[in-house]
């Protein structure tokens, strides 16, 4: 399976946190996953609800599942919420189509994996999403 | 586990349905879960319809799970249906976003669990859940 | 549908706690059901952990649903462990055939509920279930 | 909720992988979940099959929900192949009966977490969690 090593993971995770306490946004949650959709990293920062791992995951898988990021599946379901409650149904439910899923693609494009982040507004979320992600050397699609 | 503790959680459950009883509404079911949405305590009253547990359940677990209280929650459900859909994808079907799942504090702010009244309006059930936590000594946010 | 009375139903979870606590069995979780298996009431104790309601509500679940004690579907589990797997399979996997599921009947003999204990050995949840339906002055099938 | 603190779950994390390492184990995933059994620190590492996050997972969630280590697990599901099966069905196929699932307790004795480690053999996997807790000054039941 194509994905982010852990070393850069760690980073991402780390580098998104950061972000968060920079910005003074509420305490997030930040996973990466592979380019299949399983996890490879998760941090949730102490305060933060219980089911934000839920959450993040849904931001992450729905991107990588459906190779749209965040703000475009969130696009697709203002226009056609029956579209999104049909992929949320072809994917067991675990798909969260609102900003802060973010797509990672290696230098030819490729979709490596993605991130999702949740805690703050959606908008916050995936700046933190693609502080991470830059913060490793690597390029985001929000 | 940080949890209400049972006899607090007896006395939630008993206040909520005086509340009902004073105000004259439909038969109520209370239930209390502790802060990572687990059952503590749970009464329906006779006559309620035989599904009132897993309705408190999903007002109160929702309200654990994403850190918001059922008008909240429905303030989200009514800008953007599909995020509520997508919320309860993730949760399993166990997220029922309206009034009567209110969240539980302590003195710090953090949450320590909460209640889901089901059986009248929302606004209804709302105000007998807030009653019982009222009546435990507990700050509650619904 | 048929039900014990919320009245009766707390003097059971009141009374299987207090057997509990006269044997100094470890903290106890107690669930009424009624006759079509959806829940009435439910107490969890301080200490116990907190997946106590699932386990509770299988106990008294499978007793309802196939109309066989806890003891009964023990002895068939031993017998078929294939049967047990097919009737959890059928019910959702919400079945937990052990001792500590105990059938409620009327005058008539009619299942008008049943009762659920978890938290001791399966045993001392079945004389502590027993203990708590005796108390409301009903008969119960271990 | 009751949780290991994110800076001690990443201690947890780091020291379990250094074991690893140390032991020449194959590559493993390491998972820290709150007292509620919900996600709190999760690393993969490089080269381990993607599923691991579900078996991780699945060891520490068990632990938590059932209030007994993946060895007292493994017991109980030698001897009752039936009742483990029954849990799975009660938790929604959650629940992975072995060794490698570690409680961990505050000083009091109160279940303030689990961890759960896969990747290696069982018994290697709860050598990893061990270390990873006492690491970080806890105290584990494996």
């Amino acid at each position: 399976m194509v994905a982010i090593s852990l070393r850069k993971a760690r980073t991402i995770v780390r580098k998104a946190l950061e972000k968060g306490r920079e910005l003074e946004l509420k305490p997030l949650s930040v996973v990466v996953l592979d380019a299949g959709g399983h996890v490879q990293a998760f941090e949730r920062e102490d305060g933060a609800s219980p089911g934000r791992f839920d959450i993040a995951r849904g931001k992450a898988y729905g991107a990588v599942m459906l190779g749209m990021s965040g703000s475009a599946q969130l696009a697709r379901a203002e226009q056609q919420a029956f579209f999104m409650a049909a992929m949320n149904g072809a994917f067991g439910g675990k798909v969260v189509p609102v900003p802060g899923g973010v797509l990672v693609r290696d230098g030819k494009g490729a979709v490596i994996g993605a991130v999702g982040v949740t805690g703050d507004t959606s908008d916050n979320d995936a700046l933190a999403a693609m502080a991470g992600i830059e913060g490793a050397g690597l390029t985001g699609e929000a």
